[in-house]
């Protein structure tokens, strides 16, 4: 059995994903993981355990290669451009690009001097009903990490 | 009076923001807009309206041409290079690296084909206690707007 | 049945097309929608339904896998530099280097602070006869979204 | 009097323009060119004649310098980066990066191997009134060049 | 019988006039058309007619997928980086680097405002006997187009 | 009496180049010498003899810290960008990104390996009638320089 | 009294510290605090309190507008470009280059899936004497963040 | 036997450390060799002697083809970006992109005019235990080589 | 028989030297020609004649494939990335970065405005003894070639 | 007396050169240091001790501040762009573009793994008179520095 990469397991997934017609959050709840973590788990972004690995490609009809791809540490960075193409996540660099200093200015006045973890973090997507149009909310939820020599 | 640029206002801003020892809370407060917004405003990223920049200079004790200039149109985008350096401002960009393409799933997944817009788009930012640290939550909430030709 | 990319099925499409000697008018008018849509999505730029597909790949006499990959969520940008080495792509981006300060103007000026989406977007290409020499006409057809917090 | 660059001579432009609550509009209507030609040659990217230009400062209050200035060779190229990060700026590249193959493919099937120029060139910004809210309607039409050995 | 693109037919053509011993005037003579545009056309930056690319491939002793390939419409930009590393191509970025802004001033002096096409463009390539040397002389020779709107 | 950098000289050349309504044809027979080298040298690309820079400043009525600026060795280099936006010297670079490999291929072909080169060069940019239309012809003519160790 | 920015403060320090003849173990003596960190600081790179503000413009003579700018919020960053020139700083990026995954890989056997905090941080820069050569040895201790969602 | 290069070693020896269920360690000490050498030298950026990379393919249960590449002289650079996108990588970079005028400073203030060598360099990874969370302690450790004509 | 590039070739090389156990100097006498040049055409950046292509290939026990690609054109540039990123190559880069301004200075003090040749040039490697520790010297020396229109 | 950097002194130092028409070399003289270090020093690129900066001050007819710069503690780096655009400067990276891979064989051919130091560094530059034309040689001498951990 040749050994394959946390990218080759991503698209192993995305295939059984689509063949057997699952949501991201089928999966998760069959993991007993949250679906943010799952999603970007499966994407090739986090560790996995062996109990929630094996969960996976069983719930996928996936076989010991993708499993063992599953428990790989990663190395983390999923866009294929420093400035991504894709519109649904440009607008998340538009965000970063147009907001950041604000974000930061409020962190700053908020908490402290320090930063909001992308490491210790959690974020939902969720879609909001409105009259309007629905929206789109994304939480992101990081310790704060203060400067500290 | 000569016309200043919006980033020589928020530059302005800044130095009577720090002289008087105010926060962007209570500048926002003064002004009748949400702080997100109001900080962003006072930093150069969003047109103000006539009586929202009168409010802002009267609050701040600044003159007539920094209100002209909170009054233009702007052309946005806060960030000095393409890939922050600052670490609070790039462990957002962190976030789109790492989380990007998992976001994307999951709004296609929770909503369907189209983006999460960045321009009818309000943020929040808030502390949030917790006993292994404090955290930062920072909510993104955009209109979605549908691939549709 | 190996799964293939929407790539994969652009090279599929080309190839059929070129060899059925069809016209992306006559693919789109088999499908049902217009040619600015239909190509973009061959091309792997949009998302097609099951009926799209199911058209296409019928009338270019392919196989399932490129159905299958038609109906695949998009992950957009076409362009394989950031600055496009083709004449034809570099003249729009030329047009954004030169005029896009005086479309942005035009636009602030027409609607108001916001941007024409290039998601609730269309466009057309159309040739225009002038004794001077024939002209191409591209419709650029995008809904206003103003900045609103 | 010192000489001025067109890039100095654009700035004043827009102080007078704030200055006197004049539209684009109204300033091509007194120098009675096309409203897109106007702009741009006032931000910098055409060559006025002198009556253009005289017509112009006269409009706008300005002096020789401004209208020599506007008389001069313009280096075309209006924007900051080469990946623009004004939103409303950004997404006209986002119709390159997304939609450039589709109007080549286009162009090619309308009219032939070559190009739509872009000196041959002029461009249009109107509003459209749409139930489901307004549209903007950018119209690019330039002279087709055959390749031609 | 598998499509191939344009790179591919390319290496094949470099292949077969190598192992026949044939020259890029000889070739050119053959199709019948000028060794500038040939060499171009089988690098694979021009659109070949049916009768052209039948000649080429006859000549060259290539099979019928090169052909199809020659007549596919190009997709043009031949260097591998922005800035050719090869030193005989970097030659003649050097000259746009370093004569750039005199070309365009005598074009602008010469015949006005406007651009030298790419597009309507013939070029030659003559070696020149000189005692002190001979010398490589490349004639750029294209259509005038003026800014027009 | 402060000194001067090149390109400070080259805008005070500009500016009386204008003023006094000369050509840069009429500059360079002033100064006896080829209008391609003249006009790289009075844009700061060239070495002046004090012969050269004299008669210079003498018929563009400017002062000594010019002329001393025409005697300084240049450090070349005249684009703003790698890749330039303006789209009369775009056209240049569009030649090099499309023709480069082939103008390599006949340069080897006629000549041999080795190079055209940039420095023992000359340039000339002439206007043909043509009853298409007016063609521009750039003829760059460089000392062939061979491969040898 | 008009505000200085931290980079602006930092050019004043350093011409202060150069006319007074003091080290940087110095200054940190005088402020009280650890030299990495005093250093950094006074280089714009970190938030002083305003007693070690006082004590820093105090020991070095300099006034009350360094004193302010050394309390403000640092945007971080203090690279001149994405890979440094200056040789003695490239030796850390080199590090990076070389060593980055191997530190990456030892971090993770050592501790687990999670990074060295470049937040809550502090580093030591000492000279060890050796027979061979001294040598210098830079000791990076950060808190260790894993992974936690 | 085909030859493979070290990036196929490393891939190898990853996959066999993996079956094996090895630490970089439990490897290091089966070699004889520092740890952080061991895994820098098994992940390519070393050059290992036959009897190093015997022990090393021994001990993983390898073949003759990775002993081979292993011996090979190294290109060195492990990065996949000039900017890492992982987290863990990134931290490194921070701290050079943060501290690292900081460091320049106190090696020249501790040592003189030059570098901490990353050549003749050893580092070393531990992990500290600290109540308020553990601590990863890299030290890099390098000759000091002063600039000397 | 397939043919193959001269990167292919390169590689071929390199293994056949390692098997061999043969040093550049011996294939450099065994071809006959000086041991820089032998290396970079080996490495696929000169143009070998027929008989050393036959020399190089027959010494190194390699076959017709291998001889061809030798004789290929070469397009030169032999690094990886804009910045080389292995120590040992970066140093050269390193020189031309702290010293370029400085051998521009002298090259132009000693001989003149113009370059030394790239092309018509020649480079030696030695180690030279010496008691602090022995030194590389390497000799680079290439034609003058003087601005000269 | 104002504090100036060492790039504005590198201004005066040229400025002084030029107006008492004096050589590099016999500025070196005056200061009794090799050709190119003084004339590197003199760029911005070597610190000077207080003996050589006087030295060359007085020479130079210049001022205090000017000696203060140079003997700052340098940022090293003197290329304006990561590839310079210089001709002169280029044809030096153009050889590390060509031939940096060979020279790191050479190097690691005749001395081992490891490094030409370019901080324990001196070179020379040397007009030869040569029949078919002089030549300039460039003597780069670097202690060799081998990986050792």
């Amino acid at each position: 059995m040749a050994s394959i990469t946390k990218q080759q397991a991503a698209v192993a997934v995305r295939d059984a994903k689509a063949r057997l017609g699952l949501t991201w959050a089928q999966i998760a709840e069959a993991i007993g993981r949250p679906v943010g973590w799952t999603t970007s788990a499966l994407l090739g972004q986090q560790l996995m355990s062996e109990t929630e690995a094996k969960a996976a490609v069983s719930f996928l009809d996936l076989g010991k290669e993708v499993q063992q791809a599953l428990q790989l540490q990663p190395t983390r960075g999923a866009l294929d451009a420093p400035i991504p193409t894709d519109p649904t996540i440009y607008r998340l660099y538009e965000m970063v690009q147009v907001y950041g200093p604000t974000i930061k200015e409020l962190i700053h006045e908020e908490v402290g001097d320090g930063i909001m973890s992308a490491v210790s973090f959690r974020l939902d997507v969720k879609r909001e009903h409105d009259p309007d149009g629905d929206r789109v909310v994304v939480v992101l939820d990081g310790k704060f990490l203060p400067y500290r020599w």
